[in-house]
């Protein structure tokens, strides 16, 4: 697989990234809600720490991280200071290194990471090139990168900010603290706190909506818009059309994928998960915690109930029920799909024998 | 699901959306090719009316809409001023309700929605900041967005709207009305009239060419252009690469979904609907009138027969005739890609017996 | 199908392509690698050709190519000035046509196409709307698009060519003779020499990563960056997501479509394939000469080895060995799958009966 290794930098790069620290093990217990277990020798409760690590990378001013039984070898050999870990695998930290132990290792990863590199934050800086117009509301302490255009009437919210090249419609709505990314396109549209869009995102085009007429297609308007709750993300180039006589909704905390479409009316609830290339057509709903996997389709005017799991691939003809996993095209429940598999394969055989 | 009502704006609201009335019924029934039914009781035949919305939120001055049984309920206790509707459905109006009958009741309201809400057009006004070359040739009446490129020898036709941060190339010609997105790249093209091509659409690219050579891939020049036909839409983010010898041929009236991919040399008829993620490889052909549904892929050098229908996430690997309807991986008819699904569940749950 | 033809315009239109030459057969031979085989009647070895065509459209001053049996009936009645083939069917050359004959002969088109018709190359001109930054590096011979953005330190090596609308972030490296298309994003990565990024491609957001927390989704901080190599193409609208803890890389002369999707720490080989609107998940590794054709989806974590060739739509939850075939979903050798088929299909048909 060639030798990728040489071609790493160690992660968080004070070229492309923010830092913040040195921190002690006791802030850093603070942050992540973990537990300290002193290093056996070698360590100074007083130490300081400046940067996260993966375990093989680390040294003794980084943190690092396990969350997964079998880099326990790597466990076993790793200079990193301290490393954050289950209480199960306390026991196996080497002598130099401290423990900051918790039962959520991933998450006391997420904000010790954070608190070592903040996400970048408005420089409450407005390029000069950038075009915004008069009839424009323009909270306190908004960044506004060059070329970027916000049209008669939008709102944005305070320390949010606006990238490159973005374009913000006419009456569009901006929560506090949003990142909209460079080329994003955002029109027809309420947009919560929070709410992160990355690069190319289309927000509020029109769906795809047209009647047969005796000439060709005839376009039927597009008169809803889109809503997007608090604390949403949008991966890179993926498409909302807003609604046709209601709004599409996206419900807070929702995170969505880079590529993923989404079809005019849709209305996605809280905390749900949809992966890079799913598609869900117009109308559809899904309800809380749901999670849709890479490049599965969703037809229009169907229900996915709470927590349901729909597989990669899959390709969803009907309601799913809640709590419910389904893969396949047409989606069944995964046993059944994995049974099916196998049993193909075995009648295959025999057939060939 | 959550009370997705009540972030429900109603339709058409001014801040986002032109507005066009108010009209009485007769100009309606004009419009629409409709005939009125008038109220039978409370509503005068001169009533204005100033909007469209759906029935459970429609008041008095407002058109609605039913073009399906299952929303009966909603006629029944709807406070609409008119409801469009086939006339199977006529006598069950409320009294105080006008109807709109016609045997085309969704093209009638697509008519209708256009009277009030009519779709943008040129303001005529070309924003400083756009970078148009001396050496294009802009028709009358020509709305260019801020941020604008458009290059030496490009024509834009009269009427026509170029968004902000659109891309137009060098020799382009776009006909008249047509409406180019922002972020849109569009080079290597000659586009019809009545075009609209929605935010971040690329169109005219290099196709995916290359040869094998003695020190890895080597790029075969695309000479071809991209022809798109009069009153397509391509929507946002889709991609569409022009040709290698020949030209890339998007037939007239066709209308293409978000991310849909178009390889170098295909030729698409007239009126032909691909929905959002599916994609077309390179010098396929689509006769007239054909469906393309979601998340489909057709592999190269293949053809598609007038009014064929391919069904979501369906894998075409050779022709498809006229009129036939397929779907599954690889493509074979509907009836026999649901009997192979009723039978390998039947041998399953046998097998497991 | 229509008459596709008459919408066909010569390929290489002036306006649209860089011309060169004209060139004599020896200069032909000599850049594709190719033995002149002269006419047998009719032309002059000193000839001069101006520019390629395909066998139907040709005339005497153009060079044309064949490299399927399909088209022989085309040889016969070409009025091309010289035709690249095989030598198998150098015999069946009309009299009046030169042949260039060599084992490769579409690299040999590749090659003389480009002869005449050479990628563009930078001007060196600096649009004066754009905007870089004053600690950005510019390399000799830069073209810089209008409303191209440049920001602090990074540094664009010489011959690049950035388009309108791109924007490269902070610390970016690019390499010399780059293409960046329009309205591309590039952040946080570096990029080696004759890299193409066509328009729209969205390199180096953050991956899609984050850990559940008591009041929904926190983000995981992505610190990796992306590394392309060398010669790398990368298609419209695509998205390459930075690494979390490590770097997400793209070997040297690897060509990947539009569409496509690459997640955070995936590490491809080199001169891999990539076709449009596959999707590759986050830590996937691929080696050296993978081929993943269209839609094709990979799951995370997992190892495609060397030469491995996945088909279209197939979804990849397991290593795949070196060398291997593979297709469905989930995805099995070529030769199984086509025999689940088929015994499907035989079940299917006697379970009717």
């Amino acid at each position: 697989m060639g030798d990728t290794m040489s071609t790493e930098t160690r992660p968080g790069d004070e070229r492309f990234f923010l830092r913040a620290g040195p921190f002690g093990l006791a802030r850093l217990a603070e942050v992540s809600g973990s537990d300290v277990r002193p290093a056996a020798e070698g360590q100074n409760e007083t130490a300081l720490f400046r940067g996260v690590a993966p375990l093989h990378v680390a040294g003794p001013e980084d943190v690092s991280f396990l969350d997964n039984r079998r880099y326990l070898p790597l466990l076993e050999n790793t200079k990193a200071g301290a490393v954050i870990l289950a209480p199960a695998f306390a026991d196996k930290l080497p002598a130099r290194t401290a423990g900051l132990v918790c039962k959520t290792p991933y998450l006391a990863w997420a904000r010790i990471a954070a608190a070592f590199h903040p996400a970048p934050s408005s420089s409450g800086v407005r390029h000069p090139s950038a075009y915004v117009s008069e009839k424009a509301e323009i909270g306190d302490n908004v960044e506004i990168g060059p070329f970027a255009v916000i049209e008669d009437g939008a709102k944005i919210g305070s320390g949010s900010l606006i990238g490159a090249h973005a374009m913000i419609g006419r009456s569009v709505e901006v929560g506090e603290r949003c990142r909209i990314g460079s080329h994003v396109s955002l029109t027809h549209a309420r947009v919560g706190h929070r709410v992160t869009l990355y690069p190319g995102a289309r927000i509020g085009q029109d769906g795809f909506g047209f009647a047969v007429g005796p000439g060709g297609f005839e376009t039927v308007p597009q008169l809803g818009l889109v809503v997007i709750g608090d604390d949403v993300e949008i991966g890179a180039n993926s498409t909302i059309d807003r609604g046709s006589m209601r709004d599409t909704v996206i419900g807070a905390g929702t995170r969505i994928d880079n590529l993923v479409q989404i079809g005019h009316n849709a209305q996605l609830g809280r905390c749900c998960i949809v992966v890079s290339q799913a598609g869900i057509s117009g109308s559809t709903e899904l309800g809380d915690f749901v999670t849709i996997a890479a490049q599965a389709g969703l037809i229009g005017h169907i229900k996915i109930g709470d927590k349901a799991r729909v597989g990669a691939q899959c390709g969803v003809m009907s309601d799913v029920d809640a709590g419910a996993d389904v893969i396949g095209s047409p989606a069944m429940p995964f046993r059944e799909f994995f049974r099916n598999v196998a049993t193909l394969r075995k009648l295959s055989k025999k057939s060939s024998d």
